[in-house]
């Protein structure tokens, strides 16, 4: 049966391991991602580590699998958000990503016309963030025993700092700074899932930062550690890191920037802006006479332009994340035990 | 709310990004998984090669996504499977894998227990192939979007040889090996799911195969390619091998081993062993004057002591696939279109 990419659908055979399963990889999947790496068409990749890199350079290795619904939403879909995800954990070590792989899981029924867009969106992100997708897997399963797709995006990448980014070189006193506001991901998600409309158009932040990443890196400014406030938003992120580098740390509510429309999603709903998950947003501690010049490296990229200090770390046995309100209180932030709004990536 | 991992089940709250999520990584999946790697805690894992390896050696990457049903077979769960798979792959490339990512998409209401079981069984898999899970990650979807559990794993390793297998070095004249016996996993599958008895116990033949293909490479003997036949069977493995390389395929089915459960099996209900997948068996094709010695190699290895020659490549404009027959006929071995059994791993 000839592949129909306009009107067919996704069944059981394009998981078979047979000549469906083939058709469809060669048609759409290879077709969109199409490399050299891809096209020896094995079960494994073989990569080679460019010699520019230096003699064996330290990998780093990210995966994430992606559930988010709807699949398609204001500023994006799964399929970019797939490569945005997986491509921003594998940076933010100070590494530039090199290769991807993708895994999806079909559920039987899922229109072709829809893969067709998510696997466009994916080659053209990777395209952007200039990694390959160099392998990947298709597996199917009987409508009603998936939603729609799922999609796993493992990278690999190329550490290009000594000592790299870790919580472990976070230390008292480090400024704490964000490339720009708050929240917009999660408010894009919950508009199209509630149909929810704004004056403003507001999209998802969803964004490869490994661009930025390499300029902060290259600016030679030294950056104890770095993190992408997405689930859980920045409160888990921050009460993470705090935990994990065993210090607390301040922040200043008026200095943590967010747009009107998340603002007011947030006010009539009950949310608070900083649980809300971000897709491209990174979090940098650094040496306070490092803050200056790194918020210049950073605002010299698209990505970094709206980037400021939010706050500070502090010596805190208890590793509290607290906030300076603008009433001029000071409040606990802590991190959500429960869910505010699942399946957001 | 604390961890009950006797009693408890999977909510959206662990995969929230918050406290939750946080408990069941740290209780669950860092205990079991642990190394220190995957103990820094950072959404990436920072892998170094070992020197041994050489100066910038390539690397073999390969992903895959688990689907299987039911979730626990006899001789195996989808776990051990998740890393035997993966494993088989990265080192079908010649390679030896070296690190593991793995990323579960868990459904709400699955029984804690449960996941427990199962990781506990990639943990040990893990261990016995010598292989380390560095990253991971674990999202949740809403009861009825998913089934029980997926897991993708991704798997990173070094190439030990060079020229490296691949379909692109097969050759005319070739001879082609296995290592045991075809159909296993896939009628422990379709036993698991229909309640079948046999008179003998009839397992999953899952296994990593990282050990015996270590041997094979390091006998010294020259190997063209090797895949595993898994989905779509031994037909579906070798049409595809056959029109890359660009040869015909001769098959002796007289040569071919079959266990006699899965014969019998195939009888009863008309299924084709040849079409049946298998998840712990490789071919290797190789010149003629290798195959003894390679043969050697593989039977000093537990897991290619039933290693045997089953055909050969022939110079075949139309790569065809044709086997021998008991009766001393020929017949097309073509692959499967549609499925003969979906979610086999």
């Amino acid at each position: 049966m000839k592949l129909d990419l306009e009107k067919g659908r996704v069944d059981l055979t394009h998981g078979s391991g047979g000549r469906a399963m083939h058709d469809l990889i060669s048609n759409l999947f290879a077709k969109h991602f199409d490399n050299p790496l891809l096209a020896e068409g094995n079960d494994q990749a073989i990569c080679k580590i460019p010699e520019s890199y230096g003699s064996n350079p330290c990998l780093s290795v990210s995966t994430d699998s992606f559930v988010i619904s709807p699949l398609f939403f204001p500023g994006g879909n799964i399929g970019n958000l797939a490569v945005h995800g997986t491509v921003n954990d594998v940076a933010l070590a100070g590494a530039k990503p090199l290769w991807l792989t993708a895994g999806f899981i079909l559920e039987e029924g899922f229109p072709l016309v829809d893969l067709t867009k998510i696997v466009a969106s994916m080659a053209q992100a990777a395209q952007e963030a200039d990694v390959q997708i160099v392998t990947g897997d298709t597996k199917v399963v009987p409508k009603g025993k998936a939603d729609g797709l799922f999609i796993n995006t493992t990278g690999v990448g190329v550490v290009l700092v000594d000592p790299l980014p870790s919580v472990r070189q976070i230390e008292v006193g480090d400024a704490i700074i964000i490339n720009g506001p708050i929240g917009d991901h999660a408010v894009a998600i919950m508009a199209a899932r509630e149909n929810l409309k704004f004056d403003e158009e507001l999209l998802s932040d969803c964004a490869s930062l490994n661009g930025l990443i390499e300029a902060m890196v290259q600016s030679g400014t030294v950056i104890h550690a770095m993190r992408d406030p997405t689930r859980g938003g920045l409160s888990a992120t921050l009460n993470e890191m705090a935990t994990s580098a065993k210090v607390g740390i301040h922040l200043d509510e008026a200095a943590i920037p967010v747009r009107p429309a998340v603002k007011g999603v947030c006010e009539i709903l009950g949310l608070d802006p900083l649980n809300l998950a971000n897709e491209g947003k990174l979090i940098a501690f650094c040496p306070q006479d490092q803050a200056e010049p790194l918020l210049q490296a950073m605002r010299a990229h698209p990505l970094g332009c709206e980037a400021v200090v939010i706050g500070h770390t502090t010596d805190n046995p208890h590793c509290f994340v607290e906030m300076k309100t603008k009433l001029g209180g000071v409040r606990m932030v802590d991190w959500l035990t429960g869910d505010q709004l699942p399946r957001i990536c």
